[in-house]
């Protein structure tokens, strides 16, 4: 078979897959979750032939552990497709509705798009997830998971369309690109007309290259420059909690803290005793001069750190006269991911929230937050740092497009 | 000036758009209509120069029309404005909210895109279109008009410029990358980070320049291969108007009928008086063979006529056998914008509106109503034919993002 037959397989299937009924895709999610149990050890066997070759590749550790599947782990792929067949079904969804004055009734109804393209990066979790999140929405997916991770891959889309095929719904629903290597993601970049919007998922080269190629619309999901502002109100016995889980808790993701900072009136308050916590944590500081001041061990700090994601254990730290730098340095430097604020003072809370530019704007909270498991939403399809379709954290609902129904009884325009 | 600075003063001004009340931004537009009314001799003086070019161009009738503005026209255009302040302001309009378990308050409101693009072709009304629109709903507008009408936008900018600034806006909240020619319309396309997104109005080809060449995301509208479909249970006495009010109301619309499908089980009652109608009408049916049974005096249509959008009074007409043939047809030719069913049976018309994957669907109504006018938007940004962020005709809230806002008491994550 070729991409092209792939792809129109994917296309033919997607008008059954927008018909189907909310129990159906229900009963196609807990059918997979149990064959994926019951398939574990298979799965696991694919998975260790990637793992044995990442060794042999000497792969990073974190992306080892990325790729990594035992027992728990299967487990916990049926229990995320559970979870996404608990959740409300998007599809048929009234938006809006009115009478004309002529009579007409005009509804706006959720749809699905129809073919999801998704690109990512050696995660047999995004797998999943995107299957999930793609038969639940009535849309077909067609994923390119990447060479590190095409045994895995191989075996649990075998799976998800074994589950496909017993509750009656199409086998072409999910489907992979994995075996046509690179060619497989140049054709699914190009493939206007079957393949209705392209996710990339991962490093910020692969989603730049996706962006700059793709002539599909895309769905930009970002690389996090995130920054907490301690302000001058701010209550110092909640900000270092909230500074260290920003930091500490997950440092390799996007919505973990990237720039801290410091408003220059509690910069001698707050920096040593955060030095300290810090330090303590393993986290080294990348400081401007003033934070030096308080936290002698750091390192000085250059304008390449005000942009960098660093995505480990380092932190710049730069004290700044008020809000207003405050918003001026995030307008520069922000990737207009997740951006907070720590104060007492509820107008500058609300200018913050008002005038950062950001897919999600907090205020006294940590920015591990952003997240769409967090938010409510199951499994997560990734997080948009962009402002077209969808912004922040996307969900079922993300995966959705709209139609509008119009019924008469013979009205014509004059 | 040269385009970068023009784009990145949009950019500027688009923080205080994004901020300005409603009120502001009303008195704005009140401000702006008054001015067009004040300024009409100037405006039409502008205008003669660009109409002139055209008639020594040759430039065809319709065009030279479109460009036209005399006294009543330039009144219109500040009628529309007029409307456009009295539509409900998006910006701020909570979509969603939520507690989260641990207190946090999270709330999905409408914010501005920030600097819209639009490339559009020697139309006069879309440049107060799509300015008062981006005014209303807190944007920046960069508009590519086309040398055809240079002058008359250029009269029409320096106006809005000047209400902008006589309220307190920034003036370079709507500028023109006219002066620059097709250079302007190329930086355009590829300035990813200072504008949000791109809007081309216009043929065919321009939309397909546009999405091929712009690397900033655009939102696609189409062209309209446009379908009504006779069904055998059809009420002869409204499917005539129908049919004639969606052909021939307009027909130089993208909204307007193209090709009509019949029931085999009506050819013979409808056809003969449908003909009659349509050649009364001045309209040149190209009809299947089954057609020209009934319309002797029709054109032999091939397969091209199926994939052609007119314009004109051209009609193609295709008798079939049923529903199922119905859908097929529309899958196969449909440009995805408007397709009506005309049936008293209420379980075909479920199914028409379920099936067919156009951005509108309608039952026993005139397609002539995918208008964002119609469904009362006011001024019309263009009709999405694509799936991603709007689809039909565009609105204010279409020319909207959303954003997060969390806010907490020091919540971190475990």
């Amino acid at each position: 078979m070729s991409v092209q037959q792939l792809l129109q397989e994917a296309k033919a299937a997607s008008a059954a897959m927008g018909r189907a009924n909310s129990s159906a895709k229900n009963q196609a999610l807990e059918t997979i979750a149990s064959e994926l149990e019951k398939n574990s050890a298979l799965i696991i066997a694919a998975n260790e032939l990637d793992m044995s070759a990442a060794q042999k590749n000497d792969v990073s550790q974190a992306l080892q552990d990325r790729l990594r599947l035992d027992q728990a782990r299967v487990s916990s792929l049926a229990t995320s497709l559970r979870k996404i067949a608990q959740l409300d079904d998007p599809i048929g969804e009234s938006v809006r509705g009115m009478t004309l004055p002529n009579g007409l009734l005009v509804q706006q109804i959720r749809v699905p798009f129809g073919v999801i393209g998704c690109i990512y990066e050696a995660r047999p979790n995004v797998t999943i997830d995107i299957a999930g999140l793609a038969i639940k929405s009535g849309n077909c997916a067609v994923l390119r998971g990447g060479s590190a991770a095409e045994n895995t891959n191989k075996s649990l889309i075998s799976v998800i369309q074994a589950g496909l095929e017993k509750t009656g719904l199409p086998k072409s629903a999910v489907s992979t690109v994995d075996p046509f290597g690179r060619d497989g993601a140049v054709e699914l970049m190009k493939a206007n007309g079957l393949v209705d919007v392209l996710i990339p998922r991962g490093s910020a080269s692969l989603i730049r290259t996706v962006v700059t190629e793709s002539t599909v619309p895309v769905i930009e999901t970002g690389d996090g420059v995130v920054h907490i502002f301690v302000d001058a109100s701010a209550d110092l016995a909640t900000a270092i909690p909230i500074i260290i889980n920003s930091k500490v808790q997950r440092p390799s993701v996007c919505n973990s803290l990237e720039t801290l900072l410091v408003h220059a009136d509690v910069a001698e308050k707050i920096l040593p005793a955060l030095g300290k916590e810090l330090k303590e944590n393993g986290v080294t500081v990348h400081g401007c001069d003033q934070t030096l001041l308080h936290i002698p061990d750091a390192m000085s700090a250059t304008d390449d750190d005000w942009a960098t994601e660093y995505l480990s254990l380092d932190l710049a730290i730069r004290v700044i006269a008020d809000l207003d730098s405050a918003l001026t340095h995030i307008a520069k430097f922000s990737t207009k991911h997740t951006d907070s604020i720590l104060t007492s003072d509820s107008l500058n809370a609300e200018r913050f929230l008002s005038e950062v530019d950001s897919s999600v704007v907090m205020v006294n909270s940590s920015t591990r937050f952003t997240d769409g498991g967090e938010f409510g939403f199951g499994a997560e399809v990734g997080i948009s740092t962009q402002k077209l379709h969808a912004r922040g954290p996307m969900g079922l609902r993300e995966l959705t497009s709209t139609k509008w129904l119009v019924r008469g009884s013979g009205q014509v325009r004059s």
